[in-house]
């Protein structure tokens, strides 16, 4: 299997996507949510660019609120990007619109892929499961605001050290060498390979321990995100 | 010291550059070779994009031709992209004009910086030495064709841990965090490291194992190829 990893979604071809089976990954914190909301039986997700278009698309199917603006909640939503909020009280059966900063950007991106996969920490295995029989396979970091972030290739390399560990003979190019490398350096602290990233660091600073402990669990979901024909993931 | 690490030029603004001290890397093997072409004395390099444009340059100031396409000598020109041609006994005196696939390409990119050098594994220590004073330093990465390469980001790490070896108070970015575990994983045997990425392999079944050897020794040299105000690294 060859396997490519993108540092952002700027550097992502689209041409080259729509050849690959694509896993965008967003790990603090859209891709967990989204595996957290699968999970716990939410019945669709549908990623959108901009606040005013998920509540209209919100209004017009009848589907939950959630997403981020500057790490936080936006006005009216029902959800903020808090994968902990996503319980299966409040999401069962729901259809659920979100918009993020990063996360969503790169899924409009990779819209065109084979097919689409939302990976993080969370649903590593499960990723790895769904993935294996792939020819080609991209690991998209969602970054953030447009720069390569630490907690995403680490997601990428758990996924490559995953795939290695079932006998998958793989491909690599540069960054996924270096996702694996970086996986191996700091998979036995996580937290402290990542306490000095710019990422980590606001979400600790604006009261998110909750999260931050959440998605850097590897393997606790079994649910994948994936594009079905109808523009949802389920 | 803030230190920013680009994964490709493509991931660098021109307006952010001007206010840095930035350090380009083309490891293997633009900024290895410029290196060692400063230290044997060349009188001056000048990197410009297009071959024929290097050809009308060097006739006009009667400089010697160095460079590659698809890491080969180009026709005609004096020297190709390999380091070990550059010897006191060709180059000493001699001004130099260069066109390559990819350094060349991010040295134009950062052209405005506030000071410009070329840094590659073999002159780290002397780079540190030179940057150490800066107050806000850019390393960026050449890349191959767009790409993260990871030789690139192990010179980075490796200017990184030097700094912080005399006691510099650094603020890293994610790719600076990234690439100083990266060289702290790969120090003791970069070969190793390396001979599964794409560039290596490349340069290796093209027979250039004495320069994949020279490249990779560390702080050998002591040249930092500095852009001066007339156009000329020196």
């Amino acid at each position: 299997m060859e396997v490519r990893v993108f540092a952002t979604p700027d550097l992502a071809e689209e041409d080259t996507l729509r050849e690959m089976t694509v896993t965008v990954i967003d790990v603090l914190r859209m891709t967990s949510v989204a595996a957290m909301a699968i999970a716990n039986g939410c019945a669709g997700i549908k990623a959108v660019a901009g606040v005013a278009e998920a509540r209209d698309m919100a209004q017009a199917c009848g589907a939950l609120l959630g997403g981020e603006r500057h790490a936080l909640k936006i006005e009216g939503f029902d959800f903020s990007n808090s994968p902990l909020e996503y319980t299966p009280e409040r999401i069962r059966g729901q259809r659920l619109v979100m918009t993020t900063s990063n996360g969503t950007l790169a899924i409009l991106k990779a819209n065109k892929a084979k097919t689409l996969m939302l990976g993080a920490l969370v649903n590593a295995d499960a990723v790895v499961r769904k993935a294996c029989g792939a020819q080609s396979l991209g690991l998209m970091c969602a970054g953030t605001l447009g720069a390569f972030t630490l907690e995403d290739a680490l997601a990428a390399g758990a996924i490559i050290r995953r795939l290695q560990g079932m006998g998958q003979s793989l491909k690599l190019d540069d960054l996924g060498l270096a996702a694996a490398m970086l996986y191996d350096a700091a998979r036995s602290d996580l937290h402290a390979a990542l306490k000095l990233t710019a990422h980590y660091t606001r979400l600790k600073t604006l009261g998110f321990e909750g999260d931050l402990e959440f998605c850097l669990r590897e393997d606790c979901l079994d649910a994948v995100p994936t594009l079905g024909a109808d523009g949802w993931f389920s």
